[in-house]
C-alpha cells in the first residue's frame, strides 16, 4: 500500500480555507482518491474535547504557554488517531490548519519562539509535516469583508486588523523558508480557479 | 515581602498524601503562615477543566504523548494562576503531586523520557521546582490495603501491583539524585508522627 499524501491549507481568517478544503476534497474524490477532510484544533474525539477548552471562554482564559501546550496535545491526538492511520491505509488527508498555524499564532508572541512550537511538535507528533501546504492569501480589505459577513467571534477569530497583517507576514515568511513544501495561492481569484490552482500543484502525485 | 515556600507531597497511591496535606496545612496555619493547599492535576479553573479530560474515559483515551502535554498544560495554568501569585504574596503553597509525578508516571514509559517531561516543564512552567518535596513511602501491602479500602478506580489509580512497585522505585531514584530538595518520610508511622516528621524538615523556614 502506498502511503497517502498529507495536504494542509493555511492562512489568516476569511481567506476561504474551509470552502476550498471541501472543493479540493471533491476534486480528489472524483479521481478515485480516498480523502479524509479534517481540521485543527480537533479532528479526533480527544482533540475535539480539547478544542472546546481552547475556543470557549474569555480572551485571557489561557496564558500563552498553556494554550500552546493544549494545541500541541490536540494535534498529537489528531495525528495519532486520525491522520497517521489514514495515511497508512493510502488515504489522502486534507487538513484545515496544522502546526504552521500554531507557529503563526502562538509562536513569536508572548515570549514563545518558533523553535518552542517546533519542539512541542517533535515531542507530541514526532514532527509530522505535510507533503504540501497551501498558503491562501487575499487582499486585507477582502479578508475583512468576508469576516464581517460571517460575524466570526470565537476566541481565535476576533483580533484587530494589524494583528491579521502581522499574521499574514509570518505565514509568508514560513513559506519562503521552505519552498519545496509550500505553495502560495491567490485566493482573490474566483473559487473554481483557486481549487484548480491547488490541484495543479498536486499533479505529480495524482493517479 | 518574603516569597513563600513551595512544598510538594509525592508518592504512589494509598500513601496518605491528601490526609497529610491537610494535617501539614493546619500545622503551618497554626504558626500564622498563610497556606494555599492545592493538588495536581488541577488547582486552577483551567487546570481543573483539563483534569476532567485526564481523569474521565477509558484507559486508552489518550496516547502517552497527548497525556504528557495535557498534564504540562494543566500544570502551566496552575503555576501561572495559583502557585506563583500565592508565593509572590508570601503564602506557602502545599501541593499534592507536581512535576515529579509526571516524571514518575509519564516519563520513562511509552518512549517518553525524563528529559522530555523536564523540557515540557521548562517550557510550560519555566521550570518551577518546589523548595522541598516529601516522598511518602509505605510498605506495598499497606498501600494495597488502603487503596482497596477506598475503592479507587479512576484512570490514574487502577494499575496493578508491579506497576506500583516500579513507580515507587522511580520516585526513590529521583529523590536520591536531588537530596537537597527531597526528604523521605516513613508513612507507615501513625499519622501524627508523619506530620511531625515533615514539620521537622521545614524548621529552618518557620517564622
Amino acid at each position: 500500500m502506498i502511503r497517502g499524501r498529507f495536504i494542509t491549507l493555511e492562512g489568516g481568517e476569511g481567506v476561504g480555507k474551509s470552502t476550498q478544503l471541501r472543493a479540493l476534497s471533491e476534486a480528489l474524490a472524483a479521481r478515485s482518491i480516498e480523502v479524509v477532510a479534517t481540521r485543527e484544533p480537533g479532528g479526533s474525539v480527544g482533540a475535539e474535547a480539547i478544542r472546546t477548552l481552547l475556543m470557549e471562554g474569555s480572551d485571557d482564559r489561557w496564558d500563552a504557554r498553556s494554550e500552546a501546550l493544549l494545541f500541541a496535545a490536540a494535534r498529537a491526538d489528531h495525528v495519532a488517531r486520525t491522520i497517521r492511520p489514514a495515511l497508512a491505509r493510502g488515504a489522502w488527508v486534507l487538513c484545515d490548519r496544522f502546526v504552521d498555524s500554531s507557529r503563526a499564532y502562538q509562536g513569536g508572541g508572548g515570549g514563545i519562539t518558533d523553535a518552542d512550537i517546533l519542539a512541542l511538535h517533535r515531542f507530541g507528533s514526532r514532527g509530522l509535516l505535510p507533503d504540501r501546504t497551501f498558503l491562501l492569501t487575499v487582499r486585507p480589505d477582502e479578508a475583512a469583508r468576508r469576516l464581517a459577513a460571517r460575524g466570526d467571534r470565537d476566541r481565535m477569530g476576533s483580533k484587530p486588523a494589524d494583528y491579521q497583517a502581522r499574521l499574514a507576514a509570518r505565514f509568508a515568511e514560513m513559506a519562503a523558508t521552505e519552498p519545496q513544501r509550500w505553495r502560495l495561492i491567490d485566493a482573490d481569484l474566483p473559487a473554481a480557479d483557486v481549487t484548480a490552482a491547488m490541484l495543479a500543484e498536486l499533479i505529480e502525485w495524482l493517479p
